[in-house]
């Protein structure tokens, strides 16, 4: 009862052990984590479209939420980039970019996606995360970094350019690009080439002034922060607002109202589609970072609590203002490289993002939106792996069809349909190999029991029998091409007289294969030959008994193929080797 | 050369060896199908909603386009049930009953279906079928019967009874169930009661009357014929039309007028889905039909030019205006039965028609709309097959779990709904399956090199060596499992030194299954066991030689698993049973 308790509530484990040097290491892990959470949840707030404080309400409660619901000790939850894009694409379908109606569409979304989480947990339907494909995934979250570099462009170049697709962004940069911001644009620039020389150089600059590797290496990811403050202090003194730079402007201070939002079943219905693709997308990506990170102190993760905790995530987000979350790759790291123990670190974190907003938001107000951009910007390149077009060009036609499915649709329809469309190929190409399973022509080993195909060996076969090894479970998509396969065979070849299917590769034999034999069964009868079967396993025997395919079957099922073969051969005719 | 062309326009081939016995043969055949045909294509075009001419029309030209491409010798494609009910739906989403709009929809759906049959049959598509698996196939149909014959209550009993589902014909039929039109209840009721009896009793009485058994057989088919000629009469002479009974009325004398339909995108964009599962029903219904005739006769059918064939056949529907067409079981199998031999009986039955629609429109006045619902509800009720739902329970819960989703969506959400509802589950519960490989701890049987399953057989095992056969294909699907199932083992096992997976049922790695065994691999490592494989098939072995795997492998590769253990076992320690 505990057990199961624990499962569900995973604190009751972790809290039991808890002590002082476990508070000492969540604590300066939390400090670390604010820091660098602040202008992550302001960029990302900016990338779906949405006020700058919605960043800050999605990165306290929700913190809390998964801390609580949980299975993975150091995963750092809140507002992502990819999961920020599709909600922008999802709530721009519905809602004018900037009106309210645009921000309680957000709202409405995670409460939508948390909701969607939370039954699959409940229903278990974990398990639906392993039909998004490694490739797949690399390919859509590639594609969706292209798309979100390129959307911030117009915030570096102060510019309008708005779209959801890569073909959109660039017509409309292109068209406005006279109208280009000199000041914006040098700051994002600027901005850009700091963050980009922070990850590496800024690290080595510390050692080299006498701070110690660690902590150097802790501050360098602190890069955003410095970026924010030097461009919130030059627009603040050289007036960037009257000179047309975009600011991030007025903040309100202060915690989120806490509350339900009002259901709206018009509005549900038009987001539900977009809220299951962000529900798995989130889904598959937080429990891949999740399992990175556990495999590293050897701890485990239960993708089905992992559902629930996400749902209860975006619940909390949404009821306290906030815009869907999902487990992310860089703050999770982050949280873990600074040693965070236990997930009191994120409820910590939560106190310090809840503190931020209570004191700093009137600082905000000058913060260049190029500054954010460019933090966006520089973080998205770590997305883009366009490797993994190369590696599966290399390992397999199918996979690379795939890939390139899931990037080029990303790219020019958008986020959504990008997803399913490397869904649905990666799927459609895996069943399409499936209905022609491999199927192998056999015959004896001289002097073994062993059978092998006869087009890779020197084996001995029989004139009037044909043995065939059937390499893929039977069912529905392939039934018929096995059907056609035999009387191929049997058409070219009418020495044979038994046909002896080899099955120790078939794992299932489902109602369409099972009248698919009984239908070879019949017509092998009509010219006069036998159907029997060799090697089949015991589940696949148990379904037959079920059926009448054994009372009705011409010839007989063997333990092992020799058995088959020594039985049906004729004892007259001396074997041949070809 | 002359191959290819044959291949692509079957009469080439058939054409050459025709001579005056099998001329004989097809003109018998064609004259018993005309008579057939006739109340058939009026009934179809009664239960699609359209008038009575639009059936003759389309059982003229496609007749003759099939007989051109198709390579089934003795399929009669026209008007057929399920793709008349399917229409009716389809067509009435976008227009009203009775509307001049309803039948151009009717007629541009034909075209799109045949389009999209021809593109598909150019791209060799024919494998789709494959996905409808046989539970699917018979739940659908079976609950199209069952609609089709609900549908068929209005005109018996000469009520308004409208709907696309069970719950809605029920509703609209025991709403208007007051205004029953006696006589026509009379004559629809007793019309069933004839065909009924037709069916078994006909044949019985001829042959006592001292025809001969085959063409008492023949002339027991034509029921529906006595049927419309009896009740024709009746309505003429006692004047069904003032007393309310609905007959099918005007019937425009003459041939139709052959022109290529208007092009509407609005409209063809509304209908491409249903067109869509139209053309695969269809198709699936025609080519089952076809083989089964062909096995017969030792024929064969080439799916891909099938799609060309009902492709043409529902083009020449559509600039005929005709509606769609498929290959229909009980005209098929009446031509066969009459001894048709090659495609020119359908020809000749084509023409047979046409003289029909120059000659007897004028008699057909009088028909009552009640007798054509009688022939349909008697032919329907070969479509019902509810055995298929025990024999699916008895053989397997996920075929039975498909065949009631299908029945059920189709009975209670439509045709369209119902089909796609099957197709979904049947393969989402195949992949399902797939995502639980069965994999094997396993074993040598003493004194042999053969391995089996521990739990199932006495083998031998190592202490230091876990043995795992897995039974599947990996790929994206299934890939982590076999990641946790590995982990799992290896966690309650320490004194495990080697893990050696033996693969000779694995026919393919994907890519996202080389990342999974990537990472057991580097996973093992860390905890200082080596992965070793064994049995690794050709296709397989030259996929991985592709990628770093096996470089990075931190054991080998052995040719046989008996192989692997040899050299992985420690001397120095028996071996023991267990």
């Amino acid at each position: 009862m505990n057990r199961r308790l624990e499962q569900f509530f995973p604190p009751l484990g972790w809290l039991r052990g808890y002590h002082r040097s476990l508070l000492g290491s969540d604590l300066l892990a939390a400090l670390i984590v604010t820091i660098m959470l602040i202008p992550q949840s302001l960029a990302y707030a900016l990338l779906a479209g949405l006020p700058a404080e919605m960043g800050l309400y999605a990165s306290i409660l929700p913190l809390i939420a998964y801390a609580l619901f949980g299975t993975s000790r150091t995963l750092s939850v809140g507002p992502v980039a990819v999961a920020s894009l599709m909600t922008a694409t999802a709530v721009g379908k519905v809602a004018a970019a900037g009106s309210l109606d645009y921000a309680t569409a957000a709202i409405a979304m995670a409460m939508l996606s948390g909701l969607m989480l939370l039954a699959m947990g409940l229903l278990r339907f974990g398990f639906l995360a392993n039909f998004l494909s490694h490739p797949v995934v690399s390919g859509f979250i590639t594609a969706s970094g292209i798309i979100i570099g390129l959307s911030q462009l117009r915030h570096i170049l102060g510019i309008h350019g708005e779209g959801d697709t890569i073909i959109e962004l660039l017509a409309s940069l292109t068209s406005n690009i006279g109208q280009v911001n000199g000041i914006a644009a040098v700051t994002g620039i600027a901005g850009i080439g700091f963050l980009f020389w922070a990850r590496s150089g800024l690290k080595t600059l510390l050692v080299r002034l006498g701070m110690p590797g660690d902590s150097a290496a802790m501050l360098a990811k602190a890069g955003p922060v410095f970026a924010i403050l030097a461009t919130t202090l030059a627009s603040y003194f050289w007036n960037f607002e009257a000179r047309g730079v975009a600011l991030v402007g007025e903040v309100p201070r202060g915690l989120p109202a806490v509350g339900i939002p009002a259901f709206d079943l018009r509005l549900w219905s038009e987001l539900a589609v977009s809220a299951l693709l962000i529900s798995i997308i989130g889904f598959v990506e937080s429990v891949s970072v999740g399992k990175t990170l556990a495999a590293k102190r050897r701890q485990r993760i239960d993708p089905n609590q992992e559902l629930i905790a996400l749902g209860a995530a975006n619940v909390a987000a949404s009821v306290s203002g906030g815009f869907p979350v999902t487990g992310g790759f860089s703050r999770s790291v982050v949280n873990f490289d600074a040693g965070a123990e236990t997930p009191a670190a994120s409820i910590f974190a939560a106190i310090g993002i809840a503190l931020a907003a209570l004191l700093l938001t009137p600082v905000l107000f000058f913060l260049p939106k190029a500054t954010l951009a460019a933090t966006i910007i520089v973080a998205v390149t770590t997305l883009i792996d366009l490797g993994v077009i190369r590696r599966a060009w290399q390992y397999s036609l199918s996979d690379f069809i795939a890939v390139m499915t899931t990037i080029v649709a990303t790219l020019v329809f958008g986020v959504e349909l990008g997803v399913l469309a490397g869904i649905v190929a990666s799927i459609g190409l895996h069943l399409y190999k499936t209905t022609r399973p491999h199927i192998a022509v056999v015959g004896a080993i001289a002097g073994t029991e062993h059978f092998r195909n006869v087009q890779r060996h020197n084996v001995i076969t029989h004139p009037s029998i044909v043995s065939l090894r059937v390499d893929e479970s039977l069912y529905f998509a392939n039934a018929s091409y096995l059907e056609d396969y035999i009387y191929g065979l049997v058409a070219e070849n009418t020495a044979v007289q038994h046909v002896i299917l080899q099955c120790p590769a078939v794992n299932e034999i489902d109602l369409s294969a099972l009248e698919a034999l009984e239908a070879i069964n019949h017509r092998l009868g009509e010219l006069g030959l036998t159907l029997n079967l060799s090697e089949v396993k015991g589940p696949v025997m148990d379904a037959l008994k079920k059926s009448d395919f054994l009372h009705n079957l011409s010839g007989k099922v063997y333990l092992t193929h020799h058995q088959a073969v020594t039985d049906l051969k004729p004892d007259e005719i001396e074997p041949y080797i070809i």
